[in-house]
Formats: structure tokens, C-alpha cells, sequence
């Protein structure tokens, strides 16, 4: 994506030199020589003592802070963009696929059989979203609109709009049961981490769950038990705690899990470098940053 | 259903005479005894001439009306309902299993492959929906409020809300081009007949079509023809010229052809009674009737 991004960078006019590398040839000398650093990801052997900024081109910045430390006179910025939209209009393909029926109408075409059931209105449905942030606060907007009742799960449990409640992460298990849908949107910290434990789902009764969030927030081998008893009905995951998925994980062989490789908010090229320059621009104004990344919180 | 419909109207005390029979039931002197005549269809043996009152279970009456003969002494009412929001999420849950490539990404998964596509946005999408009635408005409010471009097709190409455009069916060719999806909801007259044709299918380019109207309006023929010079690229059928579609209609075996049985704006027993009760309420109090049929037009 580098040189799709030098392209872009070099029609906008902007005062400033740069050095444009693959991840894996950025060099001890590029990091001295630069006062800002723009990527997806990091590297161990990055060392960010001559910086003075690292922007995520990403919405997740737990490849640099989680588990790692952080100097905090770094300023980390992460990009905040159509994510939410690209997430909702994902989780909402799902949900309307298995409200639709579409493997059953399709499983019936290929043995041409007429056999009328009636597909499920988003209207009678509940949808508990885990993260009330960006991408769960538009996910909860779009949902909303369409009729579905809306929940949300945070650390704090504070009030958002579009939810018709908010509940705190630590005492949400008892309104769990009367959920269709889970959906994950938590970043990765270690709060999060194997969240989806046995514990939660088993208070799951035939749940279709969408994993958009990280894949370390989810214990694979609980998802997989309360796949066979029943608690998850489905499970949708965009996300892995290993990626790619290596080809010996079960996962791959479950008939109720739809697997897609980590695209359900991918920046574009253009997106990336709009986000960038809008905080390059803040940074220099000295406007406030509303995607500084609080490094103690993880997001 | 019949026998569900009159558990309902049971519970619901109406100071009436019912009789409750399956359609192939229904003799001539049950049609003289009766004010009024409540169903989905019609069969060629009734006689309406001593009714004063029919009510169409379902949203379109071309099993009435169609190539038939109406007294136009006899008042024909229809039924309107969730029928909207039903064929809207119908639509929408195609259109973003088009967009999210959940095909490819099955395929993928089964051969254990991680293989990143990128999703398309609702937002980059231009719909053209045939018929700016209740139901295709509905569709259009959904859509655009998801940020989908909608344009409408109508005899008249009168200006509709949720419609960025609409145009009259004799002068819309030129607009077909640019778009990504079509849906047709429009109901079965002697304008609407085949109106899906070869000259309607060159002018598309790569196109999603989405039939939720009436089997007839569609040229079977032409549409398969269109699908193997990718003028369609995918069909979504819901209806059909004859019901249940025979197991040698081609239609069955084309790999880009999606069959659904009829399912798209189903009446619910409950519904269907509450719209009826609502009709004969103000067919009583001499309100306006908002669900008339005009005999002639066709709807």
C-alpha cells in the first residue's frame, strides 16, 4: 500500500519530506531522521525515541500498544474514518442473510424445490453490541434506523445515543438470553482480552455472533463448545488472534462459521491519507485531537 | 391459513357471520349468502355477483383482476401493509451479499484461503426501483436513508420522496446505464406484462436484478440471454409467470439465477386480519378507502 499512498500523498501539495517504505525496510536511520512515523503496524526492533508522532493508519492500535510498552512522550493518533459504516453495512449482510434464509432458499434452488418459509423482520430482533464507541455507536445508528433494538455493552456502561440501553461489561450476563445477535466491535486490551469465555457463552441461547472487533477477545475453543451445544447458532468472524488463519485451525471446518480475512473496515489508499493530513493539520494548529489514542486505555 | 385466520378473528369479537373455508371449498351458494368475500385468490368458477365487498389478502390483485372481467359494482379492496419494509430488507440482505462478496469469501473458506477482497459501500450504489407505490417507496426511504443513489420508474415519472429521480417508464432507457442494481415491485397489468425485455435487459451493464413484482413483467427468455452476455450479472427471483416454478424452467439451473419461493412480502395471518378489520371498519363508518383498487389502472 506504500506506493498507493506515495501517489496520493504527492498530488496534495503538502511542505514536508518523506521517506515512503515496505514495513520490513524501515531502518534504525529512517527513525532518527523522521519526526513522524505512518503505518499499519509496527516491528519489535522499532524504536520510537527519536519520533515525536506515529499515526495508525488503522482504527486498532493494539499492535502497538497491547502487551508492549509505550513512551508516552510519543503521540499516537489512529485513523477514525467510514469504519463504523463498513462495519454496520458487514454485520448487517449477515444478519439479513440469515433472516432472509438465503443458504436455505439456496439449498432448496440447487434441488429445485418450492418450499416457502418466511424470512424474519429486523424489527423483531435484538442486537447487543459490545464497544459503544465510534463503530458501535454507528453500527447501533443504522440498526436502530432499520427497527432492530439496539443494546450496548461498555466498561462504563455510560448512556449512548441509538441504544436503547447501555449495560457495564460487568454485569450485563443476565440481559444476555434474550439476544439474537452479538456483535463484537472492543478493541484489543487487556480488558478485552478472551472476553468471549465460556462464561458468556453460556448465557447465549441460539445467537447468530460477529466478531469485527480482534480476534484475541475471544477464546476460539469456547466459541467452538457453544457452537456444538447450541448457545451460538452461527458465528461470523472477520477477525483471528492469529493472522491469516493458520489452515489447521478448526474453525475452517465448522459448517455454522463464515470466516472473511480482516475486511470488514479496511482504510482505502485515500481514506488513510485524508485521516493523516487532517491530523497532521490539527497537530500544527494546535487544535484538539480527537484521534489521540489514550496509550493507558488502549484506544 | 384459513383456519389460523379465524382463530384470530375469534379472539377479536366482531358482531358478523363467518363462514371460514379453503378456496377450492368455496360453493356458489356460499357466495350468495355473503356480504363479502375475504381471500388471496380467486378461481375462474366464483361469481361475485352478490357480494358487495372483496378483500384481497395479499398486496397485488392480478389474480383478480388481470386478463379478467371485474363488476365494477363490486368494490375490490387490497391489502397494505408491511409489505414495504418486508421487500425492502428482501432487497437489501441481496444487495449486500452482493456487495460483501459473501460468495467468494464461502469459497474461499472452504479451501481453507485467505484471500482479502474489499466490500463495496452502499453509498457508491446507484438503484433504479420500478414502481413508486407504498412498497417501492418504502424500498427507496430504506435505501436512501443507507445512503443508496435511488431512482423510480413510473407510468407517470411523477417526483416521489426518498427518489433522487423518477422517470416515466416510455423515456427511462437512457438512465439504465449507470446503474448498479434494479428492483422491480411493480403490480401485473396490461402495461406492466413483459415489460422486462431485451430492449429493457442491453441497455444494463452488469447489473444485480431483483424481481419482487410479478413473474409475468418478466421475460424469462430474455432475462436468461442477458445473464450469459453479462447485461445481468445476477438474478434475484421471488415470483414467477407460473407458481410453483416447474422443475424444467431453466431458470432452476443457472448458476447466477438466486430462487426464492414467493416469500418476499408475505401477509401474516395477524396482519391480514388486522387490515381487514381496519377496511371493514371504515367500509362501516363510510371513511376513505385508502386500499381501493382502481378497477381499471390495475392496483
Amino acid at each position: 500500500m506504500y506506493k498507493e499512498i506515495q501517489t496520493i500523498i504527492e498530488t496534495k501539495v503538502i511542505q514536508k519530506n518523506f521517506r515512503y517504505l515496505p514495513e520490513e525496510d524501515v531502518k534504525q536511520a529512517d527513525l532518527v531522521w523522521a519526526d513522524a512515523f505512518v503505518s499499519f503496524n509496527t516491528k519489535a526492533h522499532y524504536d520510537y525515541s527519536h519520533v515525536k508522532w506515529v499515526h495508525s493508519l488503522g482504527a486498532g492500535v493494539d499492535s502497538f500498544l497491547f502487551k508492549k510498552d509505550w513512551n508516552e512522550d510519543v503521540l499516537l493518533t489512529r485513523t477514525i474514518c467510514s469504519f463504523g459504516q463498513r462495519i454496520a453495512e458487514y454485520c448487517l449482510s449477515y444478519i439479513l442473510k440469515d433472516l432472509q434464509f438465503h443458504d436455505q432458499f439456496q439449498t432448496s434452488k440447487l434441488q429445485k424445490r418450492w418450499h416457502p418459509i418466511t424470512p424474519g423482520l429486523l424489527n423483531e430482533k435484538k442486537v447487543m453490541i459490545y464497544g459503544t464507541g465510534e463503530i458501535g455507536q454507528k453500527t447501533a445508528e443504522i440498526f436502530s434506523s432499520l427497527g432492530v433494538d439496539v443494546y450496548g455493552v461498555s466498561l462504563s456502561g455510560k448512556e449512548k445515543e441509538f441504544f436503547k440501553a447501555v449495560f457495564p461489561v460487568d454485569s450485563h450476563f443476565s440481559q444476555l438470553s434474550k439476544m439474537d445477535y452479538i456483535i463484537n466491535t472492543l478493541p484489543l486490551t487487556e480488558k478485552t482480552e478472551n472476553l468471549f469465555d465460556d462464561n458468556i457463552f453460556q448465557q447465549l441461547s441460539h445467537v447468530g455472533f460477529i466478531n469485527v472487533g480482534r480476534g484475541a477477545s475471544l477464546d476460539e475453543k469456547a466459541l467452538l463448545h457453544a457452537l456444538n451445544t447450541n448457545h451460538v447458532r452461527f458465528a461470523v468472524l472477520d477477525v483471528f488472534s492469529k493472522e491469516p488463519l493458520p489452515e489447521d485451525n478448526q474453525l475452517w471446518d465448522h459448517p455454522n462459521v463464515w470466516i472473511t480475512p480482516h475486511i470488514s473496515a479496511v482504510t482505502t489508499p485515500d481514506e488513510g491519507v485524508d485521516r493523516f493530513i487532517e491530523t497532521l493539520k490539527n497537530i500544527e494548529n494546535k487544535n484538539p485531537l480527537h484521534n489521540k489514542v489514550d496509550v493507558k486505555r488502549g484506544f
